[in-house]
Formats: structure tokens, sequence, C-alpha cells
């Protein structure tokens, strides 16, 4: 068995930690055992092509455990060194503090707890449209693997979880495998002190087969996993019973063991009492080496036998391999944009409504999209009409239904966008509870997945549901999080080059943020300026000479700038009217850019933005004035709370001449 | 049985949504026997009184079925007019979309799912608190009551309800009595496209009392809630089959009626088949009133009954009514603050050193203070040293162990603070896990209710563990939330002002923002600056005339201004120095105040926090620049990244001085 690598993993994440004096040992040291017998007689992997799409997936969902999965890196060969092991938790090194997705071998990135399985949950639903899409009775090349994922006491505390393993059981994802690391210890002292429920009963009232064994017996642990890849129609949760630190004398089973260095009187004693040269750092015995090696040598064998029948597949199958091909290029059909152009309905809607018309053109044209609501698939308008449902018989079906689950949504959406496969997921739900699953939109962003998020109901003209439904602070607060792309388009023409944006944003997320209520069809009197789209801000009507002012808005505050500018001409005042759909994206344009829309000086500039008024000064400058909201909302029509709050022409009108007015006055 | 009345329940919530033209009809009508049972049968509350501390708490988690409630406070006697029920959802009225807290007879403000659950579970810890503390062998006036709670699919759905009912089951509330309205129908269709768990399992797994009943006959209603109140040690999950829209000929059982009006005819025909007038609306029978009559005056003895003993308890035991009262009123003794400054240490540290220095002087001082951490209490330095652990046994115990469950506590603190009795709840994570509680702090926000999140860990000083745990954007996120009160301290000094700035903010959120690493003591060359704290920004070191230039900066950045100010004047450049502990505090004074900080004109302000820059510019105004960070951080030793992210006075000063260079170019 695999004792000496699982005592050789300890103690590598043991003198990891000790060397950055910073760190996590407990974890490592205490799944070592699971991970010896996982990664040395199972894991299908070859370092060598480290995205073969036929591989395993391997989360380790309490990232804390990084040493662990950076020892078996080195181990399985994946280009990790022994320096690299020793640079643990440095500046540039490749051993960051949590798995970071860049590095080859690293299927996600994770820390933030309970996120890591919701992303194992999306993986394992990747895997089975892979499969349904491209499989048939002869060949069997897409998602014909495992997905397998440790976690710990936080992971299954963390409400995600819930959540995810929920809907991992209703739609019976066989292939994903977990491990439950119940050591019966949090950071702050044992997990008797918060978390006494019945795991196994939970996960079984989620329809998944739960197996307990002891998590340091190999045989138990071997015979797990056998017996859960048999299990068809369920997720399998391994409890395994283990000890933090386990081997090291005095801090095995202890809090401390979690967060902080053994120390080198400890660390000594741990290797003696595992029987390893006690002076030595970083040592990895042959045996170790070999049982890796040994396994490689199972697998690659395995691997080539793929690579022939993927050879095959395409010569047999060459419409499937193109569509396949095209679908992993995320390459799109040319002429895209003059089908979503041609399908524009050119009439006054909800931008919701023009996103869900413009979703059943895309649907047609990008086989890799997918994805649904969290129960908010009417009022998203996010249906894929033609597209089907994914469910637990069908997984060729392209509208998910996440259930009233944000957070599990959020990560989920990202685990599928890692399986890699082509597969460009959304997900929606309304602004307001953007909220809810802000840190899978983090996480999206710090990956630099495609993800891309559906968000209705953007602001107070939500109406009757009231301040808990309203978002106000949402939008400036989405901008905020960097490299998120977020758009808001004021029409129908916006709505669709919002969608072809996020579709050609590969390298990050994008948030689409709409209306619930109509919004008029702009004119753009410069028709050229949309085309400047991309640049975040553009000119869509303009004044012969320098304008007089620049009133300047987002969504569906553009109208009303637009239709104020007009009060305002006819009083001999020239307005410029300026859309910013992506305001994090205009201030990234250059300075002549910036310059061309709003130039630095005396001409004032106002924004009218249904939302938190905070950062818009960016743009405006000095002379300037933000029609925002500051407050909460309040619940009633929609139109009424436009009169009540300032959102009318009219008001913005006014609004605008008693700046001017005291900003005259005090001039003199 | 209350047939009736339940219908009357029913048809009243169909018409409010007639009437508005929105809303929810569907959750009302197929939860109104069990409301109409456990209002007229059980609830123990005086419309007289709405804060009696001895009445049983309701709570509606779902709050969309707010016409129900509506209509119950409307029999119930609470002052809610047949004209308000008319009003529903309209400009001003009483009876807005969702229920807000505001309105007497309604505990708490839902409609973001699973959060009523959860405050739910914070009014039982609270009153288990308030029991355990002044109840005695003799009397039992606290916490001798129930808080019941309707939920449905959507509030089980969401993971916020995982993590509180987790909790509850491990601490036994038994005073919690939930009820699930198992409609079987969400928003997007049946519940089994997304839903299959074993609920009854699943809360038995917590560690619940599970009992299943047929959620429209009466009589299995009361039984149930008998036998739930008869339950010792385990909350309660009463799992209701209900049907959606219960009495709709053609409506029920439909996810239409979930949200939409059921039509008019469709509402005549209701009518008619419940055996109403087909063409009254906002009909109440007599049975109705008399029922709901008869169970006040079978209350109103008990209410009667209950001051009697609470008088006789004022005059047998009046240190404990002192106390008692003392904690309520939440007014500190008056020599609190020269205890607070006595016992600082007056040395460079941590500022959550600092805080948790100061809470055991705090801890002393205010008995309603009670709180903890999400699994971090260690890291955050939130324990009540003397306070002991509130856990199963010991509800006098104050320190609060959440589990790493972060939403879940952010929404028990709300409802520890909605339950009254005068405790002040605080808890702690670390600042980039704001993100997992982000809609609980808004909700605290949107009901103004007290509570203090302890958010330490507060930038990309973390260090080692990288981007997962390093905040950028939290700090001006969270400023954001309109009500909440960011508080960031530069040190001790600081660190004091800001808890007794949370404590005295009685009307709101406060959110106290600290550093893990040492930050140096500041030396104020202007001692009466500090008294300017409250104001959001003051000034720490000042030039004898006009200033040549300003640094501003927060928390431990403040340090970093003062050195480079002392860089700058060794070259003749005289630097004002301010320091800016809450942003958004400081935005809101008077322009007097801001301007004899930052006089407009033409001296350049530079700005240094590290994290997102923008809003800053609110204050910079034009000349100026903000050094801080907008990118996510990296894993390495927090000095290092200092280093490379420019966060060093060397940095800072070089950083002024290039600007300055590039401003003179310019302007030459």
């Amino acid at each position: 068995m695999s004792k000496r690598t699982a005592d050789t993993l300890r103690l590598l994440a043991a003198d990891m930690v000790e060397k950055a004096q910073s760190g996590h040992p407990g974890l490592p040291m205490g799944m070592a055992d699971c991970a010896a017998v996982l990664w040395t007689k199972f894991l299908r992997l070859n370092p060598a092509d480290p995205d073969w799409p036929g591989r395993d997936r391997f989360v380790m969902s309490g990232g804390h455990g990084s040493a662990l999965l950076y020892g078996l890196l080195h181990l399985a060969g994946y280009g990790i060194t022994l320096d690299d092991l020793k640079a643990f938790r440095q500046w540039g090194s490749v051993t960051p503090g949590h798995p970071e997705r860049e590095i080859p071998g690293v299927e996600t990135t994770t820390g933030p707890l309970g996120q890591g399985l919701a992303n194992a949950v999306g993986m394992a639903m990747a895997a089975g449209m892979a499969a349904a899409r491209w499989n048939d009775e002869t060949f069997s090349l897409f998602g014909d693997h495992y997905i397998y994922c440790f976690c710990g006491d936080g992971d299954l505390m963390e409400g995600v979880s819930h959540e995810a393993s929920s809907l991992a059981g209703h739609l019976g994802l066989d292939r994903l495998i977990c491990f439950y690391d119940n050591n019966g210890i949090t950071i702050d002292g044992k997990t008797d002190l918060t978390f006494s429920e019945n795991v196994a009963m939970r996960y079984r009232a989620y329809g998944w087969q739960v197996l307990e064994i002891d998590g340091h017996d190999q045989e138990q642990i071997e015979r797990a996993i056998l017996e859960a890849q048999k299990e068809k129609g369920k997720p399998s949760l391994i409890v395994a019973r283990t000890h933090i630190a386990f081997g090291s004398p005095n801090r095995q089973d202890t809090p401390e063991a979690h967060g902080s260095p053994l120390g080198g009187e400890e660390l000594r004693l741990t290797k003696e009492k595992l029987g390893f040269p006690p002076d030595r750092s970083f040592y990895i015995p042959e045996e170790a080496k070999k049982e890796f090696a040994g396994h490689a040598g199972k697998v690659k064998p395995e691997y080539d036998a793929w690579q022939l029948r993927y050879r095959e597949w395409q010569e047999k199958h060459p419409e499937a391999y193109r569509a396949y091909v095209g679908q992993v290029s995320k390459i799109f059909p040319e002429d895209l944009r003059e089908h979503l152009l041609s399908g524009l309905k050119n009439k006054d809607n909800s931008t919701r409504a023009h996103s869900g018309n413009i979703l059943q053109t895309l649907e047609k044209n990008i086989p890799g999209l997918v994805g649904g609501s969290a129960d908010l698939a009417g009022s998203n308008k996010t249906t894929l009409k033609q597209g089907g449902d994914l469910s637990r018989g069908n997984f060729k079906g392209r509208n998910i239904h996440f259930g009233i689950r944000e957070f599990a949504m959020g990560a989920i959406l990202n685990g599928i966008s890692l399986y890699g496969c082509g597969f460009i997921p959304f997900g929606g739900t309304f602004l307001v509870f953007s909220d809810y699953m802000r840190s899978a939109i983090r996480m999206a962003a710090l990956m630099k997945v495609q993800v891309i998020y559906v968000f209705t109901h953007d602001s107070i003209f939500v109406g009757e549901d009231g301040p808990t439904h309203q978002p106000v602070e949402q939008l400036m607060s989405l901008r905020l999080i960097p490299g998120l792309t977020v758009l808001r388009p004021a029409d129908e023409r916006e709505t669709m080059e919002s969608w072809i944006t996020a579709l050609e944003n590969r390298e990050g997320p994008t948030a689409i943020v709409l209306t619930r209520q109509t919004c008029p069809e702009q004119l753009r009197e410069r028709p050229d300026g949309i085309q400047h789209f991309k640049r975040g801000a553009y000119i869509v009507k303009d004044t012969s000479g320098t304008p007089d002012m620049i009133l300047a808005g987002s969504g569906s505050e553009l109208s009303l700038c637009a239709e104020a500018a007009g009060m305002l001409a006819s009083e001999g005042c020239a307005a410029r009217v300026v859309s910013v759909p992506s305001y994090e994206t205009f201030l990234q344009q250059d300075e002549a850019y910036r310059e061309s829309l709003f130039p630095t000086g005396n001409i004032p500039v106002f924004i009218v933005e249904a939302g938190r008024t905070l950062g818009w000064r960016e743009i405006t400058g000095n002379p300037g004035r933000v029609i925002g909201m500051d407050r909460f909302g309040s619940s009633a029509p929609g139109e009424e709370l436009a009169e009540k709050f300032g959102f009318t022409a009219k008001a913005v009108y006014h609004s605008i001449k008693a700046w001017l007015d005291k900003a005259e006055r005090k001039l003199v």
C-alpha cells in the first residue's frame, strides 16, 4: 500500500509550511492517505497534456490544503520542482498560499470555502453535457471520467455546499466523488463547538450515496472509491474519519495544527515517528517516486488509447468532430452579427426582453452556450426556447434550472467554464441578488474564466416589490470587482452589443445588467457611435459646435438624458448626449478617447443613473452633478417611483437648470 | 375550526393583489390554514403593545407572502386598516410589497429568501439569552414564548437556510417552530425541476424534530403545533403539504399563481367556490372577526398576568431589574470613555489586536454586547474572555460560535438585534468574506438595526494567503451600502473611537475594518483632531501656513502618509496629513468642515489606501492622485507585497514626486 507515499506527502507539506513559516499543515497531513490512494491508484491524468479532455478532475475545495496538492503535483510530474515547493507562499512562486488555476494541474482556484465543491458539481454537469453531445454507442470519449473533490467541515458548513449538493443529488451526478475530511477540528476548536449535524444523513437526504470509512485505512479508501465509481445515478460522499495533522505526536487532533507550522522540534519528532530521517527536509523516498511512476505508467496506455480513439472518431464522425472543434474553439459564425441585426425587432421593450430575443439567435449559432436562472427564467428571459431542459435523464438540454440557489449557480458556472470543451455558461437572477453570489463572481474574475451573468430588474424601477428587491448599490459595486466587465445597455441594439462583447470576452466574466421596464429605442444621431460601444461609452447625440453641457447615462436612464437634452435645446442650450454602457471599460480607454467625449475644462457634465452616485465623479470631474439613488427605494409602481425620486426627463431637466442657476450665481 | 377565517385570509390576499395588479397570491392562499390556526389558537401578541417582550414572534420568511401577513395584522387589530390593505404596494402605504419591520407587528423585513429563517434562529438565540440572564426559579418572564416562522421551498433551497438550521439544531433551539410550505411549486415550475431532496430527513440530520402534516387540515395543524411546543431540546419543522393558491379553481397548483394576480374572473370563481359573495372585495365575515377577537380575549389576561409578574419581579429582584433596564436602554456607563482610555496600551500593534483588547473593557461595561466569529475568533480577536461560550447548555455565554457560516451569522445578528432586550450583537470574519454575507449586511442597513461587524485582515497585507484571501474591492464596496457606517481605524485610539461610534450608532449597522499586521501609533500633532473622529476625517498633522499638498489615508496606510509627509518636509514641502477613518461619513459633513480639511482649489490631494481607488476622486477633486490597489493581490509575505505594490512610505513619496514633476511640466 501507499503508506510511505502518504507519509511523504505529509512531510512535504509540513516542510513547506515550516520553511515558509506560514500555511496549513493539518489538512494535508490528515488527508494524505486518501490523496495517496487516489493519486497512485485511480486518478487518470497526463502531466504532459494537462488539458487532456479525458482526464479526471481533482478539486481541493479546502484550498488551504494547497501544500498537499503541490506535493501531489510534484510527485505526479507536473513540473512543480522541489525548489518550487521550497518557495511555497513566496512572491512569484507557482506554489501560492491557495491553489490558483493558472498552475498546471490545478483545476480551479480555491480558498473561499464551499465553492470548490460547487465548482466540482459544475464540472460534473459539464462532463455530462459533453458526453451527451458527442458520445454515441461506439465512442465514449467525453465525460467518461470522474470528478474528485476533497472537502472539509468548513466546506460543508457553508451554505453553498448545501445548494450545490442538493442540485447534484437532484441531477444524479454519479461522476462526482467527494471526500469529506471528517477530522472533528476547526480553527476555533473542535467541530462540536458548532457542528453536530449528521452529515451522512444530510447527504443521503440529498440523494447521494454515502460511504463511511477510516480515512487512514488505505484498503478502506480504495474499496470506497471503487464502490463510488460503481454507483449509477448518484454522486458519492466518502466520509473519511481522519486525524488532523496525522503523525505529529503533539499536534495531531489539535486546532493549532490547522493553520500554524508544526515548529522545528515537533517536525523532527513527526519525521522520527513516521520513520523518516529526522534532519532531512523535503525528502522523498524512492518508494514514493516509484509508486507515482508506476501509476503514471499504467495511465499512459489509457491516455494513448484515448488519443487513438479520438483520431478514429475524428475520421468516422467528421461532423460530430467538426461540431466539437467548433465549440471548443469558441469561434462564432462570421455572420453572427448580421444574424443578430436581422433578428432585431426595433421597437421599445425592456432590455431583458431584448436579451431574451437575442438569446434565441445565439442559441442557434453558439452550441456551447448553456445556462439558466436561479428560478427566475421567466423574469430573466434566459430560456433557450429550442434548447430543452438539462435534467437527470437529459444532459443534452441546454437550459439549466439552478433552483433558488444563486451562490451555487455562480460557482457552478465557474465549474462549467473551467471544465473546458468550449462551454460558455450563463446564469440569471435579479440584480439585487447578485449579492448572494458575489464571492463566486469575484472568483470568476480572479480565475479569468468566461462566464456571463444576466442580471435583470436592475434598479428601483422594479417597482412594487420594494426596497428588498430594488438594487441601488449593486451596479457600482459590481464595477469594483477587478476584471469583471459590467454592461448596462440602454436599448435593443446595445443589448445585442452587450451579448457580443460578453461572448468575445473569453478571459473573464461579464455581467449584463437589464431592465424590467420598457426602455425607448435610442435615436443614434451619430450612427457611427455604436461602433464605439466596446469602449464603454460613446456619443449618441452631439452638438454642432462645442457643447454647452454633456448629459450621460446608462441603461434606462439614457433616454432621460436624451429627452432632457431635447428640452434644453428648445431653450438654445446645446447638450451632447453620451451613452455609458460600461463605466469601468470607459475609464480604461486612452486619454484621447476619454477627452473626445468628456473634454477637460469647464463644460459641465451631468450623469443620470438610478444607482449610487459614488464613483461618477471620475467622469464628471469637478463641474457637474450626478443624479442617482443614494438611498434605498420604496414599494410603489415604477412610474410613480420615477416621479418621486426624480427620474423623469422633466425632473432631470429641472435639476440641471437648478444646478446651472446656482453655478452661475457662484460665478458672479 | 377556522376554515372560514382561513378563506377570509385567502381572499383578502387575492383581493389585495388584484387591486394592486401586482403581488403574490399563491403563498397566502396556500398557507392560510396554517396561519389561521396559529394566529387564532396560539400566537400570544398584544397589538396595543407591539413591543411586549413576552410576545411570540412571527416571521414570514418568504416575504412575498406579505399579503397574508397584512391580512393577519388587520384581523389581529394591529391598526392596519382595510384602506391600508387596499393601498397594497402603493407609494407611502404601510402595506409595501414585502414586509418591512417599521410596520407594527412586522418583526423583520423579509424578501431575500432564506434570511427570515435565519433571523428567526437569531431571535430564538436571543430568547434563550434573555431567559438565561433574567429568569430564575420563581420568575420566567423572558424568552418564555415561541418564535414561529413560515418558510417555503425558496427559503430551504438557499444556502443560508442550511447554515442557520444546522446551527439551530446544534444549539437545540426548542423555542423555534418553523412551517415548511411544501407546495411543490416554484416560479419556474414544479419544484421537481430542481428540488428533490428529502427535506424532512435533512432536518432530522440537523437534529430537528420533523412533523409531517396536511397543511389544509386544521386539526393536524393544531396537533403539530402542540407537539412542537412540547419538544424539549430540538427546534421543530412542520412540513405542511399545501396547495399553492388553494381554493382557486384554475390557478391552484400552478406556477402562475406564485406571482401574478388571479384575474377578475378567476377571483370571482374562487370566491364562489369558497362560499363567499363573489362580487364583494375585501369582505370579512363576522366569524373571522370573532375568531380573532376570541383569541385576543384569551391572550389579554396572559398579557396582564405577565405585566403583573413583571412588576413583582421589579420589586423582588431590584438588582436584576436594574440590570435588565440598563441593558434594554443601551445607555452605557458615563465613564466608559475613561475606562477605555485608561485601558489603552499605547504601543504599536495590529488594529485587530487593539480591538480585541478594547473588547475586554466593553465586555465588563456593556452587558448586552454578545457576539463571536464565523470560526475565526482567534484571528478576528472577537473573544470576550470572561464571557463564556454560548452553547446548548449555557445561554448565559456571550461568545457565539457561528461556525463557518458567514451569511447565517449576518442574518442571525439581525435576528438578535431585532429581538430587542438591548442585545448589541457583533460578528467577525475576514474582510474578504464579507462578500459571503453581503445581503445580510444590506438587510441590517435597510432595517436600521444595530449590528457590529468586525472585519479583520483588511487588505493585501494579509500576505501569504494570497488573492483569495486579500480584499481589494470590499472596502469601497461596503461603503456603497446606504446606511452602513464603515470605519477603518489607523491605530489604537482610532480603534477605540470606532467601537464607541459603533456602540452609539443605534440606528444602523457598523463595520469596523481592521488590520492583520502591526500599525504604528500615530503622533497626533493636533491633539484636538481626534475629537473630530466622528466626522469621518480629521487632521492628524498640519502645516503652519497653507499646505503645499494634502496626504490622506485610512487604516494601515495613514502611517505611510505621515512618513511620506516627513520626507517631503525635509525638502521644504509642507504637507497636511489627514486621517479618513470613515469615507462616507466624511462626505456627509457640511461643506465648511469638508473645506477645512480639503479646500477647493489647487492644493493637490494624495490618497493612500490599499483598496480600489474608485470613489476617492469625490475627495481629491481634480488635482490629485489616489495610490490604491486596482488589481487582485498575490501570495507572499506582507512586507514584500508592500514593496511590490508600492505601499511603503518611500514608494508613496516617490509617487507624489513623480506626479508633481509631471504636473509641473504640464503647467509649463
